[in-house]
């Protein structure tokens, strides 16, 4: 099976998985089986196998899977073998916040290069990283060895920012600003919206609903 | 139909459906059908048609929806029409952030109290809210009037403020912490985690899908 043939759906849950199996590694768990990496991710273990199969045979039937080899494959498959450059657009008060989260790094995703239109911010230093213009931007990504943008500018000039970027030839777009952004055809961008994530939980509270719920959001 | 049987995929759409009806409304459109509203958000007419009929009959076959009844149903379904009171659990690099972060007020959010285990930050102000000692959260969040809790802390202490937070009743968190966080049945997570937004990104990168994709992450 080709991997653009892999329904969205799974893709969406393989980070999931592989999180789990980073933190079972880091706990000296061998092996796990699809019923105690179910409970743990509180995904059915019919759910488990039937995404993994996808990606070939893990484990063995009624051995379960190797957490360190689970651990490999999941890393190839995500394309988490190398180090990943991003350029970050807008280095107002959310930019900087990005700028400073310690959290990519150790995951092999790094904030190459920074970009604003505010000429007081050109030029300066923030977490080491240079603010540069973002007239210079499509020189500046054809030079560089980025794949990734990260979108932290205000609402209205969101869509224009990211048709930029698609014209620079950008494929793959992070965007933390609150629109419903229009992107072309083979390009992806995920919406980080905590807005959205607390509007699925008020509906809980106001609807009183008994069952637990997760979700990324 | 009870809203408690409303299938989870469909709930977490809905403040995406809400956030198109704000901005088409903004743009003083006030009529839309399922096409042109499916074509806006990416999704399939017959998707929109299905997943609203959960909710009543909002548009007329042909005539297509009313943007501000649309709207105001939205906000009734998703239990906005009342501010929300929240509390911020970590005050650090990040919980800082997300107390400056001008993006929550607007749309009926409202932290309104934060909590550190630091004695060096409890009692100073911060955007406003100062800092409380974490040992007080049962007592303070039992004179409030809090429902919803944002964890930002290190991961290694998530999970016990995570349980803190269910032991003092609240039953919808939303979490900065990237683990694989255990909940009871009735309390309700939901994860912002740009690492794996990124790694959904780097699957397609790697694997020259052609599709575009889009999912709040």
């Amino acid at each position: 099976l080709k991997p653009n043939n892999i329904p969205e759906v799974i893709v969406q849950r393989l980070p999931l998985y592989f999180r789990a199996v980073e933190l079972l590694s880091r706990r000296k768990v061998e092996v796990i089986n699809s019923q105690d990496l179910g409970a743990f991710l509180k995904v059915t273990p019919t759910q488990i196998r039937k995404d993994l199969s996808y990606f070939g045979h893990f484990g063995k039937q009624g051995k379960g899977y190797s957490v360190s080899r689970l651990h490999k494959e999941l890393r190839s498959i995500l394309g988490l073998e190398r180090q990943w450059c991003m350029a970050l657009i807008g280095v107002g008060r959310l930019g900087r916040a990005i700028l400073s989260y310690g959290g990519f790094e150790p995951q092999g995703f790094k904030i190459a290069a920074c970009f604003d239109t505010d000429p007081k911010q050109i030029g300066k230093k923030v977490s080491n990283c240079i603010v540069q213009d973002i007239s210079e931007l499509g020189e500046k990504l054809r030079q560089s060895d980025i794949h990734i943008a990260i979108v932290a500018v205000p609402q209205d000039q969101a869509q224009n920012v990211i048709d930029s970027l698609v014209k620079c030839g950008i494929k793959s777009i992070l965007n933390y600003a609150p629109i419903c952004a229009r992107v072309p055809k083979g390009v992806n961008i995920r919406d980080i919206d905590p807005v959205m994530a607390l509007q699925t939980l008020t509906f809980h509270l106001v609807n009183k609903s008994e069952g637990s719920s997760r979700t990324r959001a």
